[in-house]
């Protein structure tokens, strides 16, 4: 019998021990490890042995478990992917707390459905003057305070429609949305600098810039890429697009992005693919993409100084491409804005290390992650030593003379995220493993098998100049087996691993039920200050300020006006006031709803019927919502969210009177009552 | 000290020594009960400690953990509320599996981006001739064979529009959505008979019926509720409407529905409240509807021979209201199709026992569990037993003679489901707890506190013919101070309770993160024979068959018809061909795109930017997506969902040449390869 049986069964064997030493002090429902059916045996055992846990499992067990009424210490911050959301999480119990709806229209928040809230936000985000009812949202970052998570706000890439959402962490809601005028997708979003001055959007499938049009065979000249520096004004918790600026990139790939902190603050650094300007074509006579793009050993690091273009940039060193200010690559070039290092090879990561002196890239078709070194990057430019140009005339310095060093760490090393001792934790995503390296050794200190193909990698405080050092998450791209059966679309599983111990374990596999995540940041839960209502009453989440159509109780009314009629609603459990709204077909209908409670958890919604309107209005809000009543008949509303014991009491009917029909009712049916 | 001080100190004495047992046999990540980090203590004892975990604590996460890799036992359907979709569940884990897009468009799933598959739902779920981009998911019934789910199909009912989803369980998708042409909402939906012959879908708010003008004073002679009997068509999976047929009922708000079983089989009994006729009008002199609903202390349990109704609609004794068969009141009066009995008070539940000879309801404003039998129910109609009629005719029996008996409970009883052992599970929503009682012997037998205010409550099988005895679900409304903040929007709780023992043991508190959930069906596991692929390559999953548009590799084509540009086109790791599609502003451009792998997790999608298109494309699934190419310019389309190493490399390019542009490009560009 091997040894690790034989500890087993000691195991076993003291656990029922346990039981009978506790077995007399059981109360009803609470001696739980007490044996529950019988006097043999306690039921930690009889629960190992009936469910097949391993001594690994019960750790696991007991390390993510969170009884009733216990909250968790830290919160995921994850993108949805093209479900255009953010999905928050809690470690260590890997409960989803929120889907928050950012990019695409949702109707449990009542998002993408009022005209005064969040449907402005989809105004806002129109692209060529089109309404986009979706997104992919790629990287979450939140804003930062001397380089470490502030829990002020979140931000996010859409990647297919190359828009940048801003999240106000008080409420947990999208507050504004800006469209790129120049590119048509990013992937390099949204990444702040240290003290939140810019989120950082760069380009992924290089177009013309600004919406022109060139034909593909004009690719090298006419398609270009770029990185766009959103100013952020925290005060107003709003980007600044007039204190933006792009600068001009070459027809590359670029890809992720991050910005430098501590020594190398003021830098920013961006990978790429497809220096081999491939533009697929395999039904033309070229090769696809994915053959196209792979054929150079090296690719091109993006070195910026983003404290020069800003420089430039308010110097009007700029050239106006659909109205937005761009430094163009010559420009840059010049300033010593921008040079290249070469990376191998199909490179996907790129990330700073806490105390911001390297920059460690992990490449898909390598089997090292290279460690860059700031102060040798900034010498070189400095000294301006390169050693050529691409065909664009940026500056290429010389690989070896800009790197650390390299570790190797195993198949298709991706991401790589940081903690509190010097280690590293790089995504494998053809070996499905997290390799912790030692960035002071330079050396591979351990790996862990994970489930399957693991992309983006996270890790509590992980990538700020203050890792915590207690969780890393795998977020991998395919679960395949993991999980009980859901169809022929499955879960994307996230995996959350304890790297507080010696070596690391596996301790949770969450399933994204919705949403293909790319990448997470961790965040302890007490920098997040949220609210749980909305004062002063009548308040526009979207404006952060009381809207000019709120209401308190008493002061609700119906007026009849040149634009249509105006309803002035409250919402209290559980009734709204008015609850009878009489209109005539084909007249506009402005809702004007406050919901005038305080109490936590005291939402209200507001439904109606085949007018496709779905507004969720949380305690102290305002919601205004417009539309045409052209549609004849009788249309019950109701509370969507259940209030209280009388929830599917609080209803009320809008009365369409058809045009070509006389007045019914009583006198009073039309009447003011403010 | 207390007693139970001291039971918790031996069981960490305990735990030590027993971690000093198997200390030696410790390999690298594996002896999860060795101490961790020093050598004293064991890692279970330190992680109580540590963690302030009860003794309870510890069972309920051994009961509920799953290790990686191991499946849950059972799925939980779930609606998900005002979010318009079906939130699929995990026991024990109490992992969220995935989320059905059914009403609202979801762009993950692509659900409501393609023309032919799931745009077509939106089409036919249209309502009065609009398209509705949302809908309320009340009541999912899965479909049933001899009284027990069968693990085929779910149904869901959209309370806000009055219509109703039918999922296939072969791939977690929508698969057809209807409208009810008579009503505006409904709320006792969707209910299956026994072996699926019909799916209920009754009224909640009156209208006048068809989508007919009445105003308010005209409710008690024009408003109507009904009872719709959707004919279900098994081998085709789809609702056939021109056999389906529908009761009137008084203008009443009918509730909840559940069909009978066994002995009942052929009935169906609806619950209602406001048959004091209360419409509301607290700006025009009335009471709210909240005060005006609660006026009666008895409403009307409505008792339907759906047998008898089926004869009466084959017979024709029906009136078409927007071109559906009704079955006017007298005539259900007449025939003895529908009769009342009194139920106290503001009753909320309706639910058969798994023998078919109970209907328990749950009144909001009662402190009973009252227990109607459908033997006396019958025998009484059959006598025409009556103690009189009401307003409409509808005769109504003598409450006392109706009844098995009452169970005191506590306050505010909802919904009861049932085990295997005689016994039923009453939600209190006032009381926030759950009533475990003893249906044999009428008499309650255990409380179990909740957090908090309970709504609808789910058990294992629990409302089939049979029970299985070992989980419910209390579906809790508000949250408050259960979870991590996320702002003023809270997720509802789901707390999962361990049966199987004999007191209640609350072992998990799950969030829901996105909806607003109102029942559950929890069905094991093994009923549901989920496919992860589809065959033949090329399959159309609205339709259900190979789409006349699919292609092989080798296949793909661009071609120039009248109607606009047709790219067919295929994906594989990693690339669609064709990649590159050349058209000219204005022009139709018809993709018809399939996936051509065969390998489970092997999804791909299809993103475009700046024209709102995202689908997603299951292995061997088929999906068209038709637009105008209005916008001129140059929009790279990419896969949506990670696929492989090169993945990021998986892209094309729609080149729109302007419409006043001359042609640019090879004259291989617009050739057919096919």
């Amino acid at each position: 019998m091997s040894r690790r049986f034989l500890d087993r069964m000691a195991i076993l064997a003291a656990l029922g021990f346990l039981a009978l030493a506790c077995g007399q002090g059981r109360e009803q429902g609470q001696g739980a490890l007490a044996p529950q059916t019988s006097g043999q045996g306690s039921a930690v055992a009889e629960l190992m042995k009936a469910r097949g846990l391993s001594e690994a499992d019960v750790t696991a067990a007991l390390k993510t478990y969170l009884p009733t009424g216990k909250k968790d210490d830290y919160y995921i911050f994850s993108s949805g992917g093209q479900s255009g959301q953010v999905i928050v999480i809690g470690i260590p119990s890997m409960r989803i707390l929120k889907y928050i709806a950012v990019f695409t229209p949702e109707s449990w928040q009542g998002f993408g459905f009022g005209d005064k809230a969040s449907e402005g936000l989809f105004e806002e985000g129109r692209r060529r003057g089109f309404d986009m009812r979706w997104g992919d949202t790629h990287h979450p970052n939140l804003s930062e305070t001397d380089g470490d998570y502030d829990g002020q706000f979140l931000f996010i890439g859409d990647k297919a429609n190359a828009r940048l959402a801003v999240i106000n962490l008080t409420d947990f809601i999208t507050t504004q949305v800006v469209a790129n005028p120049l590119l048509e997708s990013d992937h390099g979003a949204a990444f702040v600098t240290p003290n939140t001055e810019y989120v950082i959007e760069s380009s992924q499938y290089p177009v013309p810039l600004g919406g022109a049009f060139a034909p593909l065979e004009e690719y090298n000249e006419k398609y270009r890429g770029a990185a766009t520096f959103w100013k952020f004004d925290r005060a107003a918790g709003r980007i600044v697009p007039e204190q933006s600026f792009a600068i001009e990139l070459p027809p590359y790939m670029q890809d992720l992005s991050d910005a430098g902190k501590l020594v190398s603050d003021g830098w920013a650094f961006i990978n790429s693919f497809n220096t081999e300007r491939s533009i697929g074509g395999n039904m033309e006579g070229r090769p696809p993409l994915e053959s196209g793009a792979s054929q150079n050993d090296m690719d091109y690091l993006h070195v910026v100084n983003w404290k020069k273009a800003e420089e430039l940039f308010k110097a009007g060193k700029t050239r106006q491409i659909a109205g937005f200010p761009v430094i163009p690559l010559e420009v840059a070039t010049a300033e010593g804005v921008l040079a290249f290092v070469p990376e191998p090879k199909s490179p996907h990561g790129c990330d700073v290390t806490p105390d911001g002196r390297f920059i460690v890239i992990g490449g898909k078709l390598d089997t090292h992650a290279t460690v860059f070194s700031f102060e040798k990057i900034k010498a070189l430019m400095e000294a301006k030593d390169y050693v050529g140009t691409d065909p664009y005339g940026v500056p290429i310095l010389d690989f070896q003379k800009s790197i650390h060093g390299q570790v190797e760490l195993g198949l298709g090393p991706l991401h790589t995220v940081y903690d509190d001792a010097g280690n590293a934790y790089t995504s494998l995503f053809v070996e499905s493993k997290i390799a912790k390296w030692s960035l002071t050794d330079m050396k591979l200190v351990e790996k862990l098998p994970v489930h399957y193909n693991i992309g983006h990698i996270a890790a509590a405080h992980g990538d700020t100049v203050k890792p915590h050092g207690k969780w890393v998450v795998a977020m991998n791209k395919w679960a395949i087996d993991r999980f009980a059966d859901v169809g022929p679309l499955l879960p994307q599983n996230f995996q959350l691993v304890d790297v507080s111990g010696p070596s690391m374990q596996l301790v949770y596999d969450l399933p994204i039920p919705l949403g293909e995540p790319h990448y997470t940041q961790i965040v302890a839960a007490d920098r997040i200050k949220a609210i749980d209502h909305y004062t002063p009453v009548g308040f526009d989440a979207v404006k952060r300020v009381k809207d000019e159509f709120a209401v308190a109780g008493g002061e609700e009314r119906i007026e009849r006006r040149d634009d249509g009629v105006h309803v002035y609603m409250t919402q209290v459990r559980s009734h709204f006031t008015p609850d009878t709204i009489r209109v005539k077909q084909g007249e506009t209908v402005h809702l004007h709803i406050t919901n005038v409670e305080q109490a936590k958890d005291a939402t209200h919604g507001f439904g109606i019927s085949s007018y496709n309107i779905s507004l969720s209005i949380e305690p102290g809000e305002h919601n205004n919502v417009t539309f045409k009543a052209d549609r004849a008949g009788v249309f019950p509303f109701y509370c969507l969210e259940f209030c209280s014991a009388l929830h599917l009491e609080m209803a009320g009917y809008l009365v369409v009177e058809p045009a070509e029909a006389k007045t019914a009712g009583s006198p009073r049916e039309r009447g003011d009552r403010g």
